[in-house]
C-alpha cells in the first residue's frame, strides 16, 4: 500500500529523523489518548528506557487496533519527564519504532505526568487507510490446487513439505528467491578454496538433533571450532588483553567475580523459564539492560552482556525484553549453551561444505514442481468454507498481486520470517495479536564480515580466533578456517551501532578497519622491525559479506528477529504459534527450542 | 444522530471513562485553541474547580458554534497547573461534561500557562457532523393544524392549554408519556393504604397562590408536615445528635456561630438578587463551595451547604454555580423558606390524593382531543413565513421522525424539562444561546426512596422524622405519613455520591442500607433487651421508589436542572424564556419564581 501520510520539508529538515510537517489525506482520523509504560496489568516498570518500549508499543497497539499503522502517523506528542538535553534517550526509540518512517513531532519536557511514577507519555494523530478489499474472493479460475501451500523454501519449509508428502497429501512450496535454504546461504570462493556460509554457519550435536541427522544423511563434513588457545577481550580504551578460553576476560578479580555473579544470574533465570509459556511481565517490562542493573549489575556488566546480545541478535541490551533474551537463551539450551564453542554449545560445529546444502538435498529429493522458486505471496484470502486462495506475483515485480499466479488450498503453513509476513496482505485481517506481534518484531543490525587471509597468523601467535570488543568495529571475531581447503578465514560479527557505523564506509574503509582492529587484538606491529611484527595486509585476501538488512525476504535483516519489552506480555507468547483458522505459522521464532 | 466518533478501545480499557483512541470519518474537523476558565469580560475566578467548568462551558460555547456537539469530540488536551496525583478533580468534572462520551484524553501537567492566574486549560478536536436536513419543508399533507401546539402535559402545559382555549384558540398537548402529570405522579400503595408521590410532592399556602389554588378548586385534603419533636444530624464519624427542629445542628457553639454565620449571609446575598435578572459574573464565576470558601467558610460549612444541596437538586456544592444556587434558592423564596417544613416553606403541605391530583383534574376539564398521550416530539420545523410543522414519533420507537403522527401550528410551547429537549431536532438550529443552555444543564442523582413502617416508631422516641447525614447513604430524611390512611412512611432523599453508591445495591441490599441508617439516626437498639430497644425490622413494611434518572422523558433525571458556572454568565438568565420566532419555552425550569 502507499503511504497514506506525505511529509513535507523544508531544504533544512530533510535530514531529520522526523518530517517538518505532514500531509494526511481527506480519509479517517484516528486520535491517540496519552500513552504510558505500563504492561497490561498496570506495572509500570522504574526504567526511563523500558517505559519508553511499553509506551510505543501501546500506542502501536491502538494503531493496529484501528486498522492502521505506524507509517500512517501523521503526529506524535512525546511528554517527558526529567528530560535531559544531553541525554536523549528517546531518539534511538523513536527512530526504532518509525521504522524510517517521518511524522511530524513535538516534544515536551514536563514536570510530571498524570501518575507519579510516568516518566514518558506519547499521543499521536494517524490517518486510517480505507480498508482494502481482497483482489478475488473464492477461488478463481485457472487457479493451482493442492493440499497444503507452504511459504517459505528455508529449512522450516522443505521440512514440512517432506512431511505432508509422506502423509500422502499434495504441496507446494512458494519461494520468493529464486534459491532454497533462506537464511542458510552458501557461497563458493572464486579462488576455489572452498565454501563459505554468508548466513547461518554453525550447528551442535547435542541438543540439535534433527539438523545433525540431516548433517548424516547429506554426507556433510563437520569441522569442529577451535577453541586452543587464548581469546582477546578489547576494553572500552582499546586496550586488548588475552585470557584462556572458557574463563572470564581479565578484569581486575572483583570485576571478574562481579561478572561472574551476573552470568551465573542470567543463566538461572534463563533456566527457570519455561520455554513454551513464558508470561513473566515483570521480566517483561524491562529492557535487558535495565534487568541487569535493577539486579545491581556494575557498569562493566552491560558493557559484557551487549558483547552477547550483539553476537547473538545484532541488537543491544537497552533494545529488548529482559524476557525475550532469557527466553531466547532458553530455547537455545541456556546462555551459556548458546554462547559456547565447545561441545554442545551454539557454535561448536561447521560444515565443510556450506549449511545450504542441507536445504539443496532436501529440495532435490522433493518430487519435480514442488518448490517454486522466485514466487512471492502476495496476498492470502481465507474465507471460512472455501479454500484458502494465495496470490503471488514474480519476484521483483514490486507488490502488486495479481500478476502472478494463483494457488488454492485447505491447508497453508508460512515458515518466513515474522517481518517478511508486513509484505503479504491478509483477508479477513489477521487477528490483533499476531498483527501486534509481526509489527513489533525486530532486528538489529547485524553482518557476518568474513576476511581470508593466506595463512592462520592468530594460531600461530597463540589465539584460537574468538575475539571480544567493546569498542567494535566488529564485536565478536571467530575462526571460520577450512584447513582441508587451505581457507584461513576470520569472521567478524559486524553488529550494534558499531557495526551501522562500519557499514557506512566504502569498501576500502570497511576492509581497513577490520585490519587494524585485528592488528590491536592479536597485538601485531607493523610498525615494529622487530621479529614479533607481523604485516596482516600481506596475508589479507579478501573480503566477503552479504548485508541481510537489505533482503527483502529476510525481512531486512538476520539472523532472529527480537521483541522489545512488553510484546510477550501484550500477544501472548502463544499468539505467533496459533493457527488463524487453516493458516499455520512455523519457522525459527515460533519455536519453542 | 449516530455518532460521528468512535471509540477503540483494548480490552484493558473499555473500563476507562475516556477511550484508547478515536477514530474521526472523513469530514469536517474542528481544532479549538486552549480555553481557559474565565467569564465573558475575562473575570476569573481564584478557584482551580470553578476555572475548570468555566473552561469546559467555553469549550462547549465553540463546539456548538461551529454546529457539533460534545458526542463529536475526538481529542482533548487538559492542561492543569499544581496537578496532585492524589487528588485528581478534573476527573469528576470532565465525566459530567462528557455524558458518558468517550474522547481520546491526553493530560499534561504543567508548571504555568500563558496568564498566571490561569489553573487549567483545556483544547480539542472536533469532528463536525454534516448539517441533517429536515424531513419536511412547509406543511405536509395530513397533518393536524391548530392554533397552538403545547410540548408536554405536565402542570405547566395543561394550565397553558386552558388559558388558550379560554381565549378562543384552538390547540393540542403532545404527550411523550402514556400519562399527565410530568414530575407529579402519585401511586396507590398496594395494601390500599393511599396514595405515594414518586416525584413532586410538598407544596405551600404563602407563595405558591397558584398550585394552592388548584388545591382548593380540586378538593386536595392538606397534610402539614410534622415539625413536632427533635430532628437529628449524622456527622462524618457517624455520630448521630439530635436537636430542636428549626435549630441548628448541636455542634460547638463555635461551630453553630460560624454555620449561623455562613447561613444568613447565604440568605442576604440570595434575598439580594433579582430573580428575573441574574448577571451577578463574579458570583457566577464560582461553584457553590468555592463561593463559601471565599467567604471563609470552615471545612464544617460545605459539609452543610452540600446538605442542602443534595436535598435541593441532588447536587453538590463543587458542581453547581453559585449564582445558578442562589437564585434557584431565591426563585423559592430564599435559602431559609425553601429548605423549611413549616408555614411558607418548601415542605409545609403534602396533599393526601397525591400531586397528581391537580394534573389529572386540569386534563379531565379539558375538551376531548387536546392532550394527546404517548406522541413524543422528534421535530420542529420553523420556516418563517409558514406554520411551524411538528413530527412526532410513537412513543418509544425510538429516535426516528416521521412515525407518528404530524401537526402543523402557529406557534409552539414547548414545557418539558431542559435536558428533554436535546431529543428534539429544530429546523433551523435554536440560537446559540439557546443550545448552550439545553446543552449546559445538568441533573444530579436524585431519588426518594419511601420507607413504609406499620408505626410511626420515631415519633414515639421524640422525633418529628427530620434528619441531616453527613455520610448517607440518605442525605435528607423526612416524614410524609398520612396518619388518616393508617400510612407511616420516611421518605429517604437518596442524592449525590452516595445516592449513586447506594442505587448500585441489589434491592435487598438498599433496604437493609436504609434501615440501618434510620437505626442509627433515631438511635434505635436492636441487640438490647433493654425496653428502649426498637427492633425497626418488625415495622418494616415496603421500600417504594422511582429512578427518574432513567426517564428519557424527565430529561434522565429530577428534581430539578442545575447550572454549573458561567452559564448563566454566557447565555444571559434569559436565554431560555425568550421565545425563538414562534416557539416559546415554558415550565419550571424558565420560571423566575
Amino acid at each position: 500500500m502507499p503511504p497514506t501520510v506525505k511529509a513535507v520539508d523544508l531544504s533544512s529538515t530533510t535530514a531529520a529523523y522526523h518530517a517538518a510537517g505532514t500531509i494526511v489525506p481527506a480519509g479517517k482520523q484516528l486520535h491517540i489518548s496519552g500513552q504510558v509504560g505500563t504492561l497490561r496489568d498496570g506495572t509500570i516498570p522504574a526504567d526511563y528506557e523500558s517505559q519508553l518500549h511499553l509506551a510505543f508499543l501501546n500506542l502501536r497497539k491502538i494503531i493496529l487496533a484501528a486498522g492502521a499503522s505506524v507509517r500512517d502517523i501523521a503526529k506524535l506528542n512525546l511528554l517527558i519527564v526529567n528530560y535531559d538535553p544531553a541525554d536523549r534517550k528517546h531518539v534511538r526509540h523513536i527512530q526504532r519504532f518509525l521504522g524510517g518512517h517521518r511524522p511530524a513531532i513535538t516534544l515536551i519536557p514536563v514536570q510530571q505526568l498524570a501518575v507519579s511514577s510516568w516518566l514518558v507519555e506519547v499521543d499521536a494523530v494517524v490517518a486510517v487507510p480505507e480498508q482494502s478489499l481482497p483482489t478475488t474472493l473464492g477461488q478463481p479460475k485457472g487457479s493451482h490446487t493442492v493440499d497444503v501451500v507452504i511459504v517459505g523454501a528455508g529449512l522450516a519449509g522443505l521440512t514440512a513439505a517432506h512431511e505432508i508428502i509422506r502423509a500422502g497429501l499434495s504441496c507446494v512450496i512458494l519461494e520468493a528467491r529464486d534459491r532454497v535454504g533462506g537464511k542458510t546461504w552458501s557461497m563458493q570462493l572464486e579462488n576455489g578454496k572452498g565454501t563459505i556460509d554468508l548466513g547461518a554457519a554453525w550447528i551442535n550435536d547435542t541438543n540439535q538433533s534433527r539438523v545433525y541427522g540431516l548433517a548424516k544423511q547429506f554426507g556433510a563434513e563437520l569441522i569442529e571450532q577451535n577453541t586452543e588457545g587464548n581469546a582477546v577481550l578489547q576494553d572500552f580504551d582499546g586496550k586488548c588483553t588475552p585470557f584462556a578460553y572458557g574463563e572470564l576476560p581479565n578484569f581486575d578479580p572483583q570485576t571478574q567475580a562481579h561478572l561472574a555473579k551476573i552470568r551465573d544470574m542470567c543463566e538461572a533465570d534463563c533456566q527457570a523459564l519455561d520455554v513454551w509459556k513464558s508470561r513473566d511481565s515483570k521480566l517483561d517490562s524491562l529492557t535487558f539492560e535495565a534487568y541487569l542493573r535493577s539486579r545491581g549489575a556494575s557498569p562493566a556488566a552491560p558493557a559484557t552482556a551487549t558483547v552477547w546480545t550483539r553476537a547473538m541478535l545484532g541488537q543491544d541490551p537497552r533494545d529488548i525484553s529482559a524476557l525475550f533474551f532469557l527466553h531466547y537463551c532458553k530455547s537455545g539450551g541456556g546462555l551459556l549453551q548458546m554462547r559456547s564453542d565447545r561441545k554442545g554449545g551454539g557454535q561448536h560445529l561447521r560444515i565443510r561444505q556450506g549449511t545450504q546444502m542441507f536445504a539443496l538435498g532436501l529440495a532435490d529429493s522433493l518430487p519435480e514442481g514442488v518448490v517454486e522458486l522466485s514466487t512471492p505471496v502476495r496476498q492470502i484470502v481465507q474465507s471460512g468454507s472455501e479454500a484458502i486462495t494465495i496470490h503471488t506475483s514474480r519476484a521483483g515485480s514490486g507488490s502488486g498481486s495479481g500478476s502472478g499466479a494463483i494457488y488454492a488450498a485447505r491447508k497453508l503453513i508460512t515458515t518466513i520470517p515474522t517481518p517478511a509476513l508486513r509484505a503479504i496482505t491478509f483477508h479477513p485481517k489477521l487477528p490483533l495479536s499476531k498483527r501486534a506481534w509481526i509489527e513489533s518484531t525486530t532486528y538489529g543490525y547485524y553482518t557476518k564480515a568474513m576476511l581470508e587471509f593466506t595463512a592462520p597468523f592468530w594460531v600461530q601467535r597463540g589465539y584460537c580466533g574468538l575475539a571480544q570488543s567493546f569498542t567494535g568495529p566488529a564485536s565478536v571475531i571467530r575462526d571460520t578456517s577450512s584447513p582441508h581447503d587451505g581457507k584461513h578465514i576470520l569472521t567478524c560479527f559486524m553488529s550494534g551501532d558499531p557495526g551501522v557505523a562500519w557499514a557506512k564506509l566504502s569498501k576500502e574503509g570497511r576492509e581497513e578497519a577490520l585490519l587494524a582492529q585485528l592488528e590491536q587484538l592479536f597485538d601485531l606491529s607493523t610498525d615494529s622491525d622487530s621479529d614479533s611484527g607481523v604485516d596482516i595486509r600481506k596475508f589479507f585476501v579478501q573480503l566477503s559479506t552479504y548485508e541481510w538488512s537489505k533482503d527483502e525476504w529476510a525481512g531486512w535483516g538476520c539472523p532472529s528477529t527480537a521483541l522489545t519489552p512488553g510484546v510477550l506480555d501484550a500477544v501472548g507468547g502463544e499468539a505467533l504459534r496459533e493457527p488463524w483458522g487453516d493458516v499455520h505459522f512455523a519457522g525459527t521464532e515460533t519455536a519453542g527450542e
